[in-house]
């Protein structure tokens, strides 16, 4: 890409507008900053709200990483061969999960990134953008994952008329517990190895990404405002905390990013800010027939069409 | 080994042994028993116990599974050849992990197992014993670790007098977060792929597995007994639920076991009752300069010689 430093300034300029944001809908907390560099190269901007209003924990965190490609990265990747022997990478995203108090307002999750792979001479030999938002809401409403899905269609479609059937789907599959058989929450787009194509310059996918990225405010302060304000008691905060275990498990078990994270000795702190404040295990938890909670359960599947 | 069904056999028995034990221990709560069966073959027996008045949550599985050795089992295993085409696998094993209700009762985790892989003619291409125990203390008591230690040497000693010199430092090595670059507690023993070889005959690894089994309960006991009836308020139940949070980390992160059992379509509840009823993570958490909790935490490290 023709002006790759745009991308972390981009980045940047948007976490500000995110905690900003954020910040006002919540009312009370504020988010912390934390700046932290890697010994191997680059480093970041981790900032956390705790114990807010509205917000019990969340992350938004900006990061730019480089330096030599190990197999394991390379591996992790999914790439092989020669090319890649003292390759050198480069990586930049913004991640945020938002945790919120309470259980009647949905988590949510998104990741944008740009990553770039060069060689020893430093040849460019592949770059690309990649990323994603899902929502987890702890009861599945549908108006509200109708709401959701709808304005990522509508972003996915002001680029590409295929985007939104193609990563809608996507991320059916990547934010699913093998383990459970079951998703993680409702979804949302998912999408990665966006590369300079017959159809799309890189310059291009930078658009799009700056279009998700744009998206995320807006739509989950709605989501907040149509919720916060509901009821709740001791039954939907048990119900929250057996979903937050299950968020657990996604992020430890499954997501790439966070193993990506963990295995390349990024900052143990900013990538499991990612994690609950408390979460709750119970052997083989059945919650009751024709109840709110095993209704929700029952719409935790993939392939469910929420934009007709 | 001759009499391969004698190993089930006697994990039933210990299963029933340490259940009685804990529960007796316990004296309010039961153990809940589920007999469940593989779909590609074998099955188990999970027994639970939650709410207890010591106990918050246990497991104590007794597992026997088996079928066609997928590749992917294959490879964790570190194994690679031809003779490993169309094999078939057999395993069978005994696994707890304790969560006691006071912050000042260390978890406790214990592992016996034994693997067998046979050819696509039923020939023995390898057989072997394994296991581990290790405690994890919420706040580590010089007496107590030595205690534990001491116990552990003394039936290592009575089978190889290299045997907890060499299952020691395996341990420190095996129950470490190198994402947090911390002990997950003051670890113990861990052995594996014990052989019928030049020094030891299998049916040795298997009288040395029973006394390890045989030794967890009256080891427990103990640890409970003296630390049940201690004093313990707020700060410490706050921690207790921080350093159950590394127990989490550890055990989808980490945990060989719990990855195998996710991977080759185990029971999830079964392999999940490891996970505490509740856990906190609070960003960037440090305890106060000096305080017990600051203690711990320096003892959370490799190489601690227990035993004099």
């Amino acid at each position: 890409m023709k002006n790759r430093k745009q991308v972390p300034e981009f980045f940047k300029f948007l976490q500000d507008e995110i905690c900003d944001g954020l910040e006002k809908l919540d009312g009370t907390s504020r988010f912390n900053e934390d700046n932290w560099t890697r010994v191997k190269g680059g480093g970041g901007r981790t900032r956390v709200i705790e114990e807010g209003s509205v917000f019990e924990k969340g992350g938004v965190n900006f990061s730019e990483v480089f330096g030599d490609a190990p197999n394991q990265i390379i591996r992790t990747l999914g790439l092989d061969g020669e090319e890649f022997e003292n390759a050198r990478f480069y990586a930049t995203g913004l991640s945020i999960v938002v945790h919120p108090k309470s259980p009647m307002v949905p988590i949510i999750h998104m990741n944008i990134r740009y990553f770039n792979l060069t060689d020893m001479e430093g040849q460019q030999i592949s770059e690309w953008f990649g990323g994603g938002i899902d929502l987890t809401p702890h009861y599945v409403v549908d108006t509200d994952a109708r709401f959701f899905h709808e304005k990522l269609k509508s972003v996915c479609d002001r680029f590409d008329a295929n985007y939104y059937d193609k990563f809608k789907p996507w991320a059916d599959e990547y934010f699913f517990l093998t383990h459970r058989n079951e998703s993680r929450g409702i979804g949302g787009i998912f999408f990665d190895r966006m590369v300079n194509d017959n159809s799309h310059t890189l310059e291009q996918h930078f658009e799009f990404i700056q279009a998700v990225g744009k998206s995320f405010l807006p739509i989950y302060e709605e989501l907040v405002l149509r919720n916060q304000n509901l009821p709740f008691g001791k039954k939907e905060e048990e119900w929250q905390a057996i979903r937050r275990g299950r968020y657990v498990e996604f992020n430890l078990v499954h997501d790439r990013g966070t193993r990506f994270g963990l295995q390349t000795e990024g900052r143990t702190e900013s990538i499991l800010m990612s994690l609950p404040k408390t979460a709750t295990w119970k052997y083989k938890f059945k919650p009751d027939k024709g109840s709110k909670e095993e209704l929700t359960l029952k719409k935790l599947v993939k392939g469910i069409a929420w934009v007709k």
